[in-house]
């Protein structure tokens, strides 16, 4: 073996001398380190080590404060009725920390029967899995194990925004009070789309009572604006002593007679305003963010982090923005909670110190229940997306999954078809 | 309805109205639109939606050439003596097309135990999974269904480079003859890391018969470079008239009584060539690619794409450089295949018009045989990577994966330590 090492080192030495083919006439240097650390400054880099060395927040996702694997936990303490579909729990707020105890909101929808669809859909009977809800809440003492509380946020009296279903709701404390916004919706969702709007309830408390202030806080943009249909899943925190909003809008859709281009986009914008009822005006700069279907936003250091999950170029991602607008990718990851939200202590700060988060609550909405149709639980999730905490198990590169998943992830019977087509133009 | 329509559109106007109060002071001009084909030129975007519109090859995965999700399909044909972990196939090629047949050459072990470790390996025991393997080959007529041929490159006699193990084959097809490019081990892998260079065998035919060309095709580099202890997974392709051979190195690492710093890194290198047999020179921009464990380069349009698999920053990408050495993000995905080769008809065509992929060869290192332990067998994978091919059922955001699935993710007990203890600082 050591003959042959010496072998080696001679002979790179000799390939080494005559690399002087490349396009680019590059002088030829040492080769790249073995130790990232002995890395010489100013050596010229491939496209990709560049970004390694300056442009990734670390050089290794081991390294990198923003990127965290996730790990999830069975919520202990709600009832879903045996799973027969007709209560569900989804949305979740942020969780925050009050009186001692974690608190957090959700839509809840406890009705007579399973959704049925937008035609289907009476005053009692639910279109969608987010219909004809209400904005409930549970505490906990260890996030694990949770308490309900009660309703929050009920439903408007008829005609007034939400009256047909208040949904996906989030929790804002300024200056001492507490305020819940939520998509209001006047029709069953799946009529025309899922329309809605953005409304508030506040309170002095976090245990209520909640009061409705009746009109509509974050308004769907006019007609040919990417929110003209939707403004959902409304996020406050506070920033420069004012209350940010942001939210998710689905656009580029072709609905009703409007024929267009066809792809399928949600993306986020931002409205902000120095009083938490409004008026909010919209960012110019909107959408802030390209992708994403849910939205979970945190202070760090001096900017905002945001989880991109599941929907866009972008997905699986987080990503940070230091003017809490311009967001660049910080990290890809997997296995992204879904509907999630996180407890975040200093949402309301508004230090210039955001310390990032470790855990939340999101929601999985095809839970099998009895007969084999689905509701939606509330979970919990745990990362390490904290300038605090270092745990080196939430750093792995990847997951490593069971074969019998990947195999899950089958080949259709189109798609067998396109194959075999291909497999005899061949033959031929 | 009508009338909170009407409310709407008022309140927004009004909202746009006042819209001066950014910090860029942007001149206010209309909401972004609501289809993306509406989108004014020289518009000012956030960053975000600066990347949408001129980073990423398609304003959305589905219109992205290089996005794709993934499909499996178990291989029918190859037998594991009934999963006791005497037989392994892994590492497979890319996969060709002579005799209007589909050939795929792989690693395979077959020895008297499963793998043992490096200290009780014996010249008949293996220490690790592709430990005392050789390379063979199959051939398919529909690449789902496959019929093993024998041996391809065997292990050359004692003491030459290859002869404790040949695994992790390439196939080259150049100027009419053939050339298997693989990892030679002198020692059993797992002695002192995985270490080990590349060989070449060489033959008039897919069939062989297979001659050694007794020297180290690309050596390690001298004490110190990156690729110092490991040269791995070659993956030759044809650019300009002359052999691309892109390889794997582990560096980074503490190995031995050397301290440094703790990363454990993959990255790629480029070797080139106007011979086959070389002298193959290092590529001074080495590492080319910054992430990625496996390695499956494909010839796309002018350029080559390439799939990022498991490790580093930019796991989970496809990627793409037109002078195939500067690399750029093309997509994000998920569930992308381990250990793959692809089916590349163009591998060899050097025409500078790479059409893409759409299946390939993968392996699974983790299926559970008899008794519980591992091993590993091929499998098929399929995707939408190709210029010829739209599949939409490919094109999907994101896999809706079962509850079941994310809480397989479990906390471990220190985790749920750690937690108690933040826990309980709150509640003091």
């Amino acid at each position: 073996m050591m003959k042959n090492n010496i072998y080696i080192f001679v002979a790179s030495t000799l390939l080494l001398s005559c690399q002087q083919k490349t396009e680019k006439e590059t002088v030829q240097h040492e080769p790249f380190p073995y130790f990232i650390s002995d890395l010489e400054e100013g050596r010229e880099l491939s496209a990709a080590m560049e970004r390694s060395v300056n442009k990734w927040p670390g050089k290794l996702p081991a390294e990198n404060e923003l990127y965290s694997q996730f790990k999830y936990t069975k919520l202990k303490g709600f009832d879903y009725n045996g799973g027969d579909g007709t209560i569900t729990r989804r949305d979740p707020s942020k969780v925050i920390r009050e009186n001692g105890k974690y608190y957090v909101w959700y839509t809840k929808r406890h009705t007579i029967t399973r959704p049925q669809g937008a035609k289907k859909a009476t005053d009692e009977i639910p279109s969608t899995d987010w219909d004809l809800a209400e904005i409930w809440y549970a505490t906990s003492e260890d996030g694990f194990t949770w308490e309900e509380q009660g309703v929050a946020a009920t439903r408007p009296p008829k005609l007034q925004a939400g009256y047909r279903s208040v949904a996906t709701p989030d929790i804002l404390k300024f200056k001492g009070k507490f305020y819940l916004y939520y998509q209001a919706f006047t029709e069953p969702s799946g009529t025309k789309g899922d329309d809605c709007n953005i409304a508030v309830s506040y309170a002095d408390y976090p245990d209520g009572p909640w009061r409705h202030y009746n009109e509509i806080i974050i308004p769907n943009g006019p007609m040919g604006a990417w929110d003209e249909f939707t403004v959902q899943a409304p996020t406050p925190l506070v920033h420069n002593g004012e209350v940010y909003i942001y939210y998710k809008v689905d656009f580029n859709r072709p609905i009703d007679s409007r024929k267009g281009y066809k792809g399928k986009w949600s993306a986020i914008g931002l409205a902000t305003s120095k009083d938490p009822l409004g008026p909010f005006v919209k960012h110019p700069l909107n959408p802030v963010q390209n992708s994403g279907h849910e939205i979970c936003f945190f202070p760090f250091k001096k900017g905002l982090a945001s989880l991109v999950i599941r929907d866009g170029n972008e997905h699986f991602t987080v990503q940070y923005a230091e003017d809490w607008v311009n967001f660049e990718i910080a990290s890809i990851t997997e296995m992204m909670p879904i509907g999630c939200n996180a407890y975040i202590p200093d949402a309301f700060a508004d230090n210039g110190d955001g310390r990032g988060i470790t855990w939340g609550i999101c929601h999985f909405r095809n839970v099998k229940g009895v007969d084999g149709k689905w509701y939606s639980e509330l979970a919990r999730f745990d990362c390490d997306l904290s300038l605090d905490v270092h745990d080196p198990e939430m750093k792995g590169f990847n997951n490593l999954w069971d074969p019998e998943i990947y195999y899950k992830l089958k080949l259709s019977k189109a798609q067998r078809e396109r194959i075999k087509k291909e497999n005899d133009k061949l033959t031929k």
